[in-house]
């Protein structure tokens, strides 16, 4: 294993919650950087909304790769969210993850969620999990199980069922996007990974979650739909004169620095 | 002249301004046209800074080919800042801009300043202003002065002199970004042509500029930084566990439509 995928493993402390900010294309990237952040996310939402495409349908596969590579050499360690690997082809999947972590990326998201609104069989996604574990073994792979987003009968279960065939297939962590708050103690606990949660507004905080032994809190879509808000809201009190309770702005200096400092070109 | 290219020219009524907010992304574009917006400007700044480069500095020439084409069959007029054209070759400007309006874009904006801080003669930018009328006729060509921005000795005669100039190379629109509130009356007297001034944050709104004979009000870089405000202070709120005055965030379900309505694949 390298060092900062090495770097990335050790930052999922059980019961100390990594906070991982999820960016979608440089700007966000190199600004949570620059805010002191170790490690992000890439969005699946946010960096396929940015080139009009619609989410989970397995469109950003090329974009992906576009962003990883305008990312790589961001003081920051950045995994990807890869929806379900665009393709049920375990070799294909470990094909493509190979690609971003030649592109210095130190994990990636693997759902079991497909775009037809159907959960793969666990077998399939242990699969695509194993696949890509033997071709990559040392990228942090968490294993997303969406039971709770889609809606089956009984989500906890299968999530359970699910945690352990994707652990026994190599997953290094296991995600529950929407689980209740009433059962991230349980899933902490039998997950036998480090546990990540979505954080949600007005839900439980960092601390709380870390008392319940979750080891990464994701914002998923959050910051993108709050600077896309942003931009509605500053857009509407131009058209109605009223200015009330914006954003802090950034200047144009320090996003320009910002991108001279961490710039794609920097480094060419 | 096409018909999209004569209601954007329409939109430019001295004394009742357009007001033009600037997108960076598709995401961003289709939220304002959604909003109701008719037409959309693009943000040099933003374009640049999403993809890792620096504003000011040509590194968009590809960039904006790129965000015009995702942005084409969006219920939206679009104007493309071009930055100085990208070229101070006269024919080569033009050759771009036509690639552009190939892509369905209605305007550009085009700069007398340039990445190493200077101005350009104004001969020069004025013979690119002609070069580009007289390959793209219809298309509305907003001649910027950066007299106030570069910090020119006598910003006012300066502006004044380079309308002139722009005015008689064909120009549709003078646009002084930076210029101070009590010159923008005399501007729009003088221009000749619709006057495009910035939007600033505490300065006079839409209808004051009105009153004073402007024509077209834009954003500039504004939305993109509160954008990008807003994801860190979202980020640091998570962090800290403390919300507070946060923007109002659209939902996944609304990002989602938004893309399925306007998305890049509806129309392939």
């Amino acid at each position: 294993m390298n060092e900062r995928a090495a770097a990335f493993h050790a930052l999922h402390r059980p019961g100390e919650p990594l906070l991982l900010p999820n960016a979608w294309d440089h700007a966000s990237a190199a600004a949570l950087a620059a805010r002191g952040h170790p490690a992000i996310g890439t969005t699946s939402l946010g960096v396929a909304a940015a080139v009009g495409q619609p989410d989970g349908t397995g469109a950003t596969r090329a974009e992906n790769l576009d962003l990883a590579r305008r990312l790589r050499d961001l003081p920051v360690l950045l995994t990807v969210d890869v929806e379900g690997g665009f393709s049920d082809d375990p070799a294909a999947v470990a094909d493509y993850v190979a690609e971003l972590a030649a592109l210095g990326v130190v994990g990636v998201n693997l759902e079991d969620g497909r775009s037809d609104g159907s959960l793969a069989p666990p077998e399939l996604a242990a699969t695509k999990i194993a696949a890509v574990k033997a071709a990559v073994p040392g990228l942090f792979v968490n294993a997303r199980t969406d039971t709770w987003w889609l809606g089956v009968p009984e989500p906890l279960d299968e999530a359970l069922l699910r945690a352990r065939a994707y652990r026994e297939a190599g997953a290094d962590g296991l995600f529950v996007p929407g689980a209740p708050d009433d059962t991230v103690g349980l899933l902490a606990a039998e997950a036998g990974r480090p546990l990540n949660v979505l954080h949600r507004p007005g839900g439980p905080g960092l601390a709380e979650l870390g008392r319940q032994g979750v080891a990464r809190v994701s914002t998923g879509s959050l910051l993108f739909r709050a600077a896309l808000g942003a931009a509605l809201e500053v857009a509407d009190a131009v058209r109605t004169g009223g200015y009330t309770d914006l954003p802090t702005v950034p200047s144009y200096g320090w996003v320009q620095e910002l991108t001279e400092q961490f710039g794609a070109d920097r480094f060419r």
